[in-house]
């Protein structure tokens, strides 16, 4: 057997930034660098330009011989095939079927897996963060959209075609009358509990109420799910309503998600998440309040032990490991 | 390693009987005998009696030296510790934690493992049924209640706490007035898709209107769902109303499933199943109109490959080889 060689690399391929990271077995960044996600206008300028961005992170650590693999968490990234399939906020990948880790394994000449943003959190929570020694348990990412990695056994959940864990739009609202989700379809979890929909919350209240509140310092269309953070630390009405709002819902999703998988833990992550106990507390009196009975008082519910560090780089490069 | 040897013993205990059965590793059962579960008081007769009931089949084959292990299917069934919890239908086992896994390999002198009658109904397909050569898949049983055993990368899911693939209670309907269910919440899918929901879909149906029906020939009160199969079979309307609305539920259900795990198909199961296409075209129709994108038209949807033979007893019966 091959000895195992001491770094990997991870990239974190997000809507903005690309940001390639050199990981240790410790799983400490020893190196990085990024590029501009948006700035290129096909896929193999963008991995051109990724490969020039890693030079100096190779040439650091001695070169590609001294990486085991590459890993790569990207929005629509499928793990079985590589690719980044129909990213809507990719415009190098919003049409088509891009063979992402082939195009690094090429170019670069480590070996390369890819897979969605959220399920490389999972990992990350797995072997660095909150969930290490767990082998149930369940990330839920609260960002631009909700989305999910589920960790089952010890093992991602990929299913039949890679695409598992889409959790953010499982159907909370089938009245007919739920909110419209970028999706498509009407009533799902993420167009309530994203960062846009935390945001919609909010003007649905002040546009519909005269209450008074911090969040009436902005122009209605300018407020962020961030401005609401703010307020409720500052003890706002409105904005404590908006996360209690969002809280419960996440947490009646949580407790039919126990009742496919029964997860040791629920673990969030994202820019919602530092609200802290203003939306994990309704989260778990949500939970425990419309669990199946069986259930109740199990689950911990964990806010994502990677914040600080650069979570998606690491979890990325676990996947790294795996080559 | 000692040698495998030729037989297990699956049971299947039922709220009415429970089937013992011998089977060879080719899936037959080759003895087979049963006793009422409900006659006994204690779970010390119920297993004094399961023993009686097993000597003869015990005989037919050279005894306990030919028997690898014993698998039972049981409601309410702890797989990781062998135990069945507060089952509300079992005289003898709904006020507490019976350890029947121990007490039958204790009695009888072989191991002996347990797990829900969902769970084994799963594995009964994986070993011999709709599922074979699948590592990810959904069996939905649809009897008294709804339940289900989930399998992703070819293992049963249990979950932190051997409950997980609780299937029939995530909840369908979230306005506050979705129907009651036995497990004390509001909406779940159970209240709506078990034999019992469909009656009373039948009830709620044939009060609110005069519309003429088949079903009209029995007191409301007394309508069984067997009753709604056999008059969509002969064209009633309503009848055939009921099955649109019942398969409408779960093809949305299974729509959330997906967005879950993914699974290569949904495998149904039990009485309601028999109302064939009846009951499975509302539900593709409705999954396929209501999944996310990414997922249309992948998952297959099929009827048990065991319903005429005893499935219960072969689904435990695979987990006899475990031991």
């Amino acid at each position: 057997m091959d000895q195992v060689k001491p770094y990997v690399i991870g990239v974190d391929l997000g809507g903005t930034n690309t940001v390639f990271g050199v990981v240790n077995a410790r799983g400490e960044i020893v190196a990085e660098n990024s590029i501009k996600t948006q700035q290129y206008k096909t896929a193999e300028q963008f991995v051109e330009a990724g490969v020039e961005c890693m030079k100096p992170l190779l040439q650091q650590v001695g070169g590609t011989d001294q990486i085991q693999g590459m890993g790569i968490g990207a929005p629509n990234g499928n793990y079985y095939n590589g690719t980044i399939e129909f990213a809507p906020n990719l415009p190098w990948a919003h049409e088509g079927i891009i063979p992402l880790a082939e195009m690094f394994k090429d170019a670069v000449g480590i070996p390369a897996k890819l897979t969605n943003d959220a399920n490389a959190a999972a990992m990350g929570e797995m072997a660095y963060g909150a969930a290490r020694g767990m082998k149930n348990f369940i990330v839920i990412t609260l960002g631009t959209g909700v989305g999910s990695g589920i960790v089952i056994n010890g093992q991602l959940v990929y299913g039949c075609d890679g695409f598992a864990g889409e959790l953010g739009h499982v159907i909370m609202d089938r009245t007919g009358n739920g909110r419209p989700c970028g999706c498509g379809r009407l009533g799902c979890l993420e167009a309530y509990c994203s960062a846009t929909g935390v945001a919609r919350t909010a003007r649905e209240i002040l546009s519909s109420t005269s209450r008074p509140s911090l969040l009436r310092e902005k122009p209605l269309d300018e407020i962020e799910s961030l401005d609401v953070s703010i307020a409720a630390d500052k003890g706002d009405e409105v904005a404590n309503e908006i996360f209690q709002f969002t809280g419960k819902m996440l947490g009646e999703a949580c407790a039919d998600f126990a009742a496919f998988s029964s997860p040791e833990a629920f673990i969030f992550f994202g820019g919602l998440c530092k609200a802290g106990d203003l939306i994990m507390n309704p989260i778990k009196e949500a939970y425990d309040k419309t669990v199946l009975k069986i259930f109740r008082g199990k689950a911990k519910f964990l806010v994502s032990g990677l914040m600080n560090a650069n979570a998606a780089v690491l979890g990325a490069s676990a996947l790294g490991w795996e080559n």
